[in-house]
């Protein structure tokens, strides 16, 4: 599973606190206590692994309740954690903030994942690169451990000819070009029409992508691949305003994939709290 | 107002193509072309000026048509852009969740700011440290923009004694601390009593979060404080679960500020397009 | 207490040692040592945290013999070492430095307290940004061990509005601006006249800068405030050229704080030494 | 001479202002000013150069009155400068710590050598590796704006063998594996008698560093090696406690070079302020 | 074209010169001058985008005589200078170094395309992820320049199934998992034999590596999945000890991709000159 | 020895997999297994000590077989390592490129100084600044493990007057004035003929670096070193050029040191591999 560095873990926590927590420093004595990370909705859990190493960067350890991935009810325990109060309180926000924003988008991909399946089983949700600035690692990450597919990580790792693109080259011309490019990346087009879609399998694509069709124009658009006898040489792709009411019945028409913005850019946090409990002052 | 280093935002475009935008380099030929960057629903314009400023480090000349802040129409465009081709296709996705999150945020913070002062004139919402890991400074600053009072930035800039503190010390002994510190913080004590939110006030409070409280609990603390005399002493923060649904009846009930996580840890993205048009192959 | 990342304390020494300790790296075999770190003069210590957790990164145990904050005589030790020779004569000069300078910083700041403790036992001595470029950090965890306030660590935790702001804007216009921007920060007015003072404290300043004023000028200044009923609401600050010699006056006149610029600008090294013996080859 | 990389100085900025100067976005209207940089005393000027850089990196224009290294009299303007007046606001502290430190011991240096000439013409004054915590480059710069002699940058460029390499190995053998390690490093030995400065020149160190001696100590040295013939082989360095009473007597003994730890141990900032005029609010 | 960030480029002169280029600060007056950088053997250059962003980084004009990817004479000039004598050379042998080992890589892959290429011209020689440490996207690019295929850039951005990976999991297990990991990354699998390789070819492996088989082991292997039918099905890799005296040979086997590591492992810089000339001193 | 800091080693292992090991998330179970670092040829080790570091980083345990320095024969084991399997495959190529390209350089460098000593025992080899971008730190640990002398590391740390500073001034003129900024710095100064060579001695060179003459040019001006009375004031260095047919021959001609560019300009790393064996699911 994707392995996010401690440091750049770290950097949050100093960032939260360029010169120390004013607040513990002013108030507190030495001292330590235990806490208990609870989830106060049901989800799927993520981060777990990130706030741990947080935690015991700072000299509190973790012991995990839960596993990322899994399925948590509402006021299950994930994370029992011992140490400094002091450490405690200054990663808390951080702890907090990466689990809930985590477990958030975990979670809404294992929901649409669930309404795609009952569409067709086969049938998978995927990412966009449409995620909080700098953290597509993190908002990857938690779509895998929703059970979605995370689709290009970067701008380097796929193959994904545009609009933007096609308005200077041809379909055919693009997908030559980016099968000459390198033959170790798969070839997506972006298409709005069946007839594009068609061209661009017929190209060579490996993924047609069809951009903000109406179910309908989905249906059309993949029956024309399989008039064509293309079907099963590419892999389709749903994108463009899917919603949770919506997403089932594109799953049903044949897509392979459905691709969805809002599992990153639009994030509900799931409801978290840290029970910090008989803390002790130091002898 | 609050500026964002250019070189975090670069961070941004590298991250996200660390060898590059492999599909522009295999599809496209050299050139130029326009593009606007459209709202495609109303809100309060935030992230323009880091939006501006990444797409001019990459080559790209940015004229703003709106100022951060401004309510924004629907369909209205607010930044026209001009330069390379793959600049612009290299730097449009960050710069769409730049913009997309933080004019979110903006605008939500509006919506609340409204609907508070429907309740009172004077109460102001204000945010929390509830915000995307890592993304605090882009988070705070868009809460500026669309009006709010931006509450601690850090764990080192304001002196916040909560619950946890005060399962040590007591009210009047953590204030005191809190003075001793330094007399150049505000001391904001965290109570979910009206006993306690007099004590606070008593012991030198300049700020007393009413915590969780129903807006029938906070009314009665404010009228206890009002009772003891203690009322024009300090600031009331209200915080916890507040909803655009009741946030005018804690104004109303007489809080002067009410701090909304939600704003920042569960964020809607504007709905926003880059329209890349007239793209010009190079001579 | 403030707690300096150890990435920090490595970069100095890294950057001290670009490509290793090139006279150890010729001359020695491998081989162990210990070492005791000793205060050559009486002063307040400050940094053995740091210069710890330096050593031990490097591979050397240590064990405090006094801790930050202690009153330390000469010729005490305060930090007892061992490891591999190599590590130690790395980290040696680094730790000097670190410990040398905020013990400087400390024990200047404690001198100057209990002068101006002298003058008013309730009158605190503040530090300001008047730091090293870069060591605003270091030197105000110094400050704080010494006894000292910190004033506001950075430009972005405090509202301090000075001569060059008051050129642009009335006193009356811009605290109303400060309360409006935000109410989690203590508003502070530099003043130059005791008429100014009184303006500042009744248009809601919470603490008024008297800057650049004779004694006599500030008991004129806290003697207005009191006549205008205002003493009580306001702290008052003394800052400019405030020396061993004038700071019990000062006090004695009524400051509640009296910021000296000289605790981190001009400081002077506390005198230190690492002795190190009996090294031992490897077997 | 040294180059400090802009990204440094811009990261002290950064660091003091990580979420912007609040004070400047709460209380000020856009707007522009003029200001200038003034010595409040004489001294030699350093550290203009860095904060030109500065200034201009942050928008402002800089002109620059005096050159790094001249000797500045008081009251003598070194920078003029225009631009935004919150820009000027934000950068002006962090450019009064860079030139304050930075002229203080160019200043500091000059005077010393200036003392040392009058003992001996070509005796020079050089710096240590007693620098504040990270500040080598700029305090070594400065130094070298003074006058000084650099000495060694960091570890890694000279081979200087101590009192603490010399308690495992021989003088004779140090030397000797110092010049197998490398024929590009300057071998120097660092000694307490005269009969380990006769060894230490005879086995083929460059220069010998006469570590803690009296006057009287060193001229005996010195005159042990003249009379071994070994004077000319060597250079001379004396170090330890030497002060501004003591320089001139140690460069007429002989001393070639005499290294003063306090020139960037012990810093006095040179007294400056910025001058912030005629400030206009934009049109 | 893969954008190296300037920070990087810039990261490697600071490097280079931690306390400036003191040999010049030493010796050289300010004064400007011209240089030519000419290449004194025939080859493809690379590195010359790199080089001239670096000399304009620190103030030398540059002006390109040849482009990257062109074939240069032995000779020729490819990149002339102009500015200030110190900067250029300060840079100069960061050039050098970029220049040389990019043009290398790139002059050895286009020579290992032109042999593969007359055993069969449809056959493209790839890079492989051995690089010098860090410089991936350095030596990746000067493949791509030579007309290589990089390959992946990272273990992030392909599935390649090797020898440990089938140590644990069968190859139909294997690819069945890495289809469902995600639909947007090829799926390569290495193989020591013909059976492997139909094994891989029918589980839906999209590329089949060949690993270090013999050319007549290759061709069997080729043989073998045309018999099976599954020859259009994937791509054929060969990798394993080619030299430039074997890639003929197994691109006429019928290989369509062939790997060389010692495109990127094994190095010869091509051989360059920075002619300086034409110093002239400042007036 | 030079020590390269850990967080250097991480990134290079950051940098291949920005999103993790895909292949490995995707197709394996977590497990653990043992694994042998093997030379496929006979070499001088390097990077052993750095390999090892990484593994433990990434939480397998490493074991060395043989010492950084050490001659090893073809098939040896270096460094035996247990742990997870992912981690192992982490890190498995970006150690093989360390320890590879090190163990490249420090055997050549070794079959240099043995082909040198049979000319002259008492001459030595020398490195350049000609290495991989920015990797200078390993290259030059790496000569220095092979027997050779790193010469200057930086531009930083020794005062190399080069033809391009002649051009500018004299040679005695060059040499004054490095003399003057330094005294802990070796000057050396590079000439082209015997004449210049005498100069340079006379004018106080330390070092005398005759370029890219023929053996009898060399033989020529170490003559007239010896005739003006100036050969033991001086080293010798030869540079340009120099190739294991020749460097024999320069030193019987007399050079002290003979400085090889192709030493870390044109690596050919060091056949290893890694065998990874015994994997084990885990129960």
């Amino acid at each position: 599973m994707i392995r996010v560095p401690l440091a750049r873990l770290v950097a949050f926590v100093e960032e939260d606190a360029p010169f120390g927590d004013a607040t513990s420093d002013a108030v507190l004595d030495d001292g330590t206590c235990t806490a208990i990370l609870r989830f106060r909705e049901a989800g799927v859990a993520a981060g777990l692994k990130e706030a741990g190493a947080l935690f015991v960067h700072y000299g509190v350890s973790a012991t995990p309740r839960a596993a990322d991935g899994d399925r948590v009810e509402a006021g299950a325990a994930v994370l029992e954690l011992e140490g400094p109060v002091r450490s405690m309180l200054l990663v808390e926000r951080t702890a907090l903030n990466l689990v809930g924003r985590m477990s958030g988008i975990a979670t809404a991909t294992a929901r649409y994942a669930d309404l795609a399946r009952k569409g067709d089983p086969r049938t998978r949700v995927a990412a966009t690169r449409k995620t909080a600035p700098g953290l597509g690692l993190l908002d990857k990450k938690a779509v895998l451990l929703g059970g979605g597919d995370p689709h290009r990580f970067t701008l380097s790792d796929g193959l994904l000819i545009k609009d933007n693109h096609l308005a200077l080259v041809s379909i055919e011309e693009a997908v030559r070009r980016a099968r000459a490019f390198s033959a170790y990346r798969v070839v997506e087009v972006e298409v709005e029409t069946a007839g594009e879609a068609v061209r661009a399998a017929r190209a060579g694509a490996e993924i047609v992508l069809l951009d903000n069709m109406t179910v309908d124009g989905a249906r059309e658009a993949i029956g024309a691949l399989a008039a064509a006898g293309l079907r099963d040489r590419v892999r389709i792709e749903v994108s463009g305003g899917v919603t949770e009411a919506t997403i089932g019945a594109y799953a049903a028409a044949g897509a392979d994939l459905i691709s969805v913005g809002a599992l990153t850019h639009s994030v509900r946090s799931l409801d978290l709290t840290l029970e910090v409990s008989r803390p002790r002052q130091a002898d």
